[in-house]
């Protein structure tokens, strides 16, 4: 799509529209959406679940009842009620006596994503980010021509002494990191959370060493055993700019986002805010100051929780029972996603045309890292479908990922012993298969 | 609020954030929407004309049957039933066979601006653009860096001759305008409408210097004499990226806009704006293609017309009968806007903080020029008080220009006559006051 000779626009474009790429996940969609695939591919929350009568009847009567306000532009950061309203949903997380003021209304949290790309990042510029990362950051990094240092993630989150060494990796360059991404909760797309205990060791390192933190934070409220833990922003509140959504607990088809920034910081996001959109839209806005006034939304976070869970108990019950040996996954506490590690030797990206065939489509691992890594890596989604589907749909994966051992292991036994075999991007085949 | 030393976060700002700045109209909102004050300033439309139950209850219907879809993502080019929708409307105003696919739905056209301007500037990049322009425009030309050349407008809209004179300019300068920014309908500020036989002109001259033209058309379609005009996108579609809104024909709050855009333009722009926002709000979006399809939208349109152009002829009524000689403005067949020039050697910046004493607000013309001009000149808009407010409004007005200009002249004709008077930004006292 981009470089394309036939383009006759193509000598118009600015510099940095010649890197715009189509997402992994993006190219995916058209065949993930036929009905006859299981798709364990999108982060689609399941919206069904809603009281669409009860929100059906609530919007219409605020529109009877405050249209011309409703329907009409507001102040680029946002309309107020719903600013004070966030306040209250942060202190959920430990982020207490925040202010209204320095929060911003966005479209979305990746339109507060992309306005903290736009506000700090030039060309160059380097941004600290879990390897793997959420798509949509590394899409706006991309987009600010910045250069992202993947650090490594456990079970317990980002690992605090590779962070140590990627920043200390920086400063022996002489570079410094324009600002740590971090996504602590049931992170998209690994599906770990960040240890309590290690989340002042973050911020001290950040502190340290100089750094800015973006805690992104869409699903905090989503954990099974109904505990949250506290956000980074409540340890460290001037070193660290808070983005949360409305999408993953109430309805992505609002779009309302927000950032919760020190002043000068929120400052700029309102003025580049302005520039891109003017407002954010009134109906998203007071519908979601609607449903938190006047709707039960924790109890609809909480049946949102016991709805993921019994989807994540079927997707680890399914992995446990069927996939190979050779394949590892994590176990997400809360959130939408499981990342699973395909044995060695096998890409997930190369496998996936055979996945679709078997009518089962997950996300490939390289569209998560900014290197190219993560061919043996895949992201698996368990919000969507019920759990009959999210067993069929791995029953059709371990079968497919059976089939490519099998594969490989007839194309290894029949290869001269002598011929060195090419892998796609390097991922060589491991001992254990050969 | 930028360049503050005061701001700890000043020194990891990308370059481009030090030059982002306040708007003339945002800092003047504050105080103008005081209940005691009448706003000629802002360009709300007068959303309470809207059958407020009947878009109440469609929308709770909406939601109660189609919830899960309306509360949910959606593909990053927008709903495909909006954009087939959308494709009648254009056909209004002479745009036939479009098709669905080249449509990009946007968070109001304003977003569509920003997309465009960072898909196509580079800093330093040049853009044509009618002086005055539409202050969201230049805003996304300065975020992008980029330098806006101005072309006349007169009272049929942009000057043929005089952007041919630009063009020439640039051509002998080496240099080469990204695009003409343009505003053909009903303009925002000036007021004025591009002369239907000025379109096939200035057309001619983007294709002879081949310049790309950005159309943006908020209000084609609230023209007072119900006519409307052929967009120049019908003259020469491979040429033109159009942009349309919801904003004044059906309502800001829900910040839908569109932008029709050759091919491979619109590939851009999705992907953009994917990385901007994933996707607008389905919520917006499909509240609009329902009530394209099931509410009386045409004949919403003609009330707003009426309703706007009594508002046009209470502005115009009371200028002529009120306003001091030397003052001239401009006739609007349409829209929201009229431009008013005050007598030589005023200035409407400076004149601000007593029209705000007076109880009147107004918005300044240099925040509508990117080169510090229009000290003279003012927008006054019509779209949102009543007809009551705007004559007492104009009242205040005129009593404001009057002070004013007695000042004027005491301060003159008690200045020794040798002195040499210096008036801000250089507008010197014209011959008529001395």
């Amino acid at each position: 799509m981009t470089g394309n000779t036939l383009d006759p626009y193509s000598d118009r474009y600015a510099h940095r529209t010649h890197g715009l790429a189509v997402s992994e996940i993006r190219a995916l969609f058209a065949v993930a959406n036929r009905p006859e695939v299981v798709s364990l591919a999108g982060g689609m929350p399941y919206t069904a679940a809603l009281p669409l009568d009860a929100v059906g009847s609530m919007l219409g009567e605020l529109v009877a009842r405050n249209g011309a306000t409703v329907l009409q532009y507001c102040a680029g950061q946002g309309d107020v009620r719903l600013r004070e309203l966030i306040c209250e949903v942060m202190a959920e997380e430990a982020i207490t006596g925040a202010s209204s003021d320095d929060v911003v209304i966005t479209v979305g949290s990746q339109q507060a994503l992309d306005l903290i790309s736009r506000i700090f990042l030039d060309p160059g510029d380097v941004v600290l980010a879990e390897g793997p990362s959420y798509v949509g950051a590394l899409g706006t990094f991309a987009a600010a021509e910045a250069e992202v240092v993947h650090v490594p993630l456990d079970s317990d989150g980002l690992v605090p002494a590779a962070l140590e060494a990627a920043l200390e990796a920086l400063r022996a360059a002489g570079r410094q990191a324009k600002f740590l991404y971090t996504v602590p909760n049931f992170h998209n797309p690994a599906g770990v959370t960040l240890a309590v205990e290690r989340r002042a060791q973050i911020v001290e390192l950040c502190e340290r060493y100089d750094v800015l933190i973006i805690e992104d934070n869409p699903y905090g409220l989503l954990g099974f055993d109904g505990q949250t833990r506290p956000a980074l922003k409540s340890l460290a509140p001037e070193r660290v700019v808070y983005l949360g959504s409305f999408s993953k607990t109430f309805a992505s088809g609002v779009r309302v986002g927000w950032a919760y920034a020190p002043s000068a910081i929120r400052d700029k996001l309102v003025l580049l805010s302005e520039s891109q959109i003017l407002c954010p839209p009134m109906l998203s806005q007071l519908a979601v100051a609607e449903y938190l006034s006047t709707q039960p939304w924790r109890e609809q976070v909480k049946t949102f929780r016991e709805l993921y869970r019994e989807r994540r108990d079927a997707l680890l019950d399914g992995l446990d029972a069927l996939m190979p040996p050779g394949c590892t996954w994590t176990k997400p506490d809360g959130g939408f996603y499981v990342w699973l590690t395909l044995p060695e030797g096998l890409d997930a990206k190369v496998m996936q045309p055979r996945g679709i065939a078997e009518r089962v489509a997950y996300v490939p691992g390289i569209g998560f890292y900014a290197d190219g890594s993560g061919q043996r890596e895949m992201r698996l989604s368990y919000c969507f479908p019920t759990p009959d589907r999210i067993r069929e749909g791995v029953r059709r994966l371990a079968g497919v990922v059976e089939q490519e051992l099998e594969l490989r292991a007839t194309f290894l036994s029949t290869e001269p012993a002598a011929a060195k075999v090419r892998w796609p991007r390097g991922s060589a085949p491991g001992p254990e298969l050969a």
